[in-house]
């Protein structure tokens, strides 16, 4: 199974299609959340904020796993299983701001003290038939 | 967090919303993937076949996590975390018969040799805008 993002892959992923991120608690059990995430090319960029659930779990253990279909055609699924190689909050805020523009087409209401978070995705696994 | 379906999650449940299931691999890590569901009231049911990853890692860890937004309200959300309680093939085929009518409105291509399987998972934790 490829390690990177094809240009079909990063095409879904530029749609304004939710993906669903899954974590593993500290028990070992895992959680999953609807997020917005972009892509630089290589990597998948989820935004989070400080003191979530999946960014607790994030920390403690870096493996992950994403879902997602293409909002045109339920059966094209992107599934993704990588790494966080980097909780970054440098350009987290305005990363928000461009996320909110894409999905819902208008301004990110910031909450005051929320501390925005970039969670940097490599892919390890990439299948699913929108791969 | 209450751990039964309001009658408000039950019916976010019954429209034809991907639900995206996340289960625990072998070495701890992830794996997410977007299945069809319904629900007996009680629990979710998810139509899978034998073989496939999520019906392995749910036979050694039983411990799984659901999210689904609402096709009419991205912020709605359901996020479940629960516990596969029985794997059951009695009821399977015609379960993906009548999933097949909910989601895609029309017959489910059955595979030759494939044995579906339903995954009956009991609720622990319901949370989301849509719980």
């Amino acid at each position: 199974m490829p390690n990177t993002l094809s240009s079909k892959a990063r095409a879904l992923l530029e749609k304004a299609a939710l993906v669903h991120l899954a974590t593993v608690m500290k028990d070992g059990s895992p959680q999953v959340s609807p997020v917005w995430v972009d892509t630089d090319g290589t990597n998948i960029l989820v935004n989070t904020a400080e003191g979530r659930i999946k960014t607790r779990n994030v920390r403690r253990d870096a493996r992950v796993a994403l879902s997602l279909t293409d909002p045109d055609n339920q059966y094209a699924t992107l599934l993704i299983r990588g790494r966080v190689v980097e909780v970054r909050a440098q350009g987290a805020k305005e990363h928000i701001d461009k996320l909110s523009q894409k999905y819902v087409k208008r301004a990110y209401t910031h909450r005051p003290g929320e501390l925005r978070l970039i969670l940097v995705i490599k892919p390890e696994r990439v299948g699913g038939s929108g791969a």
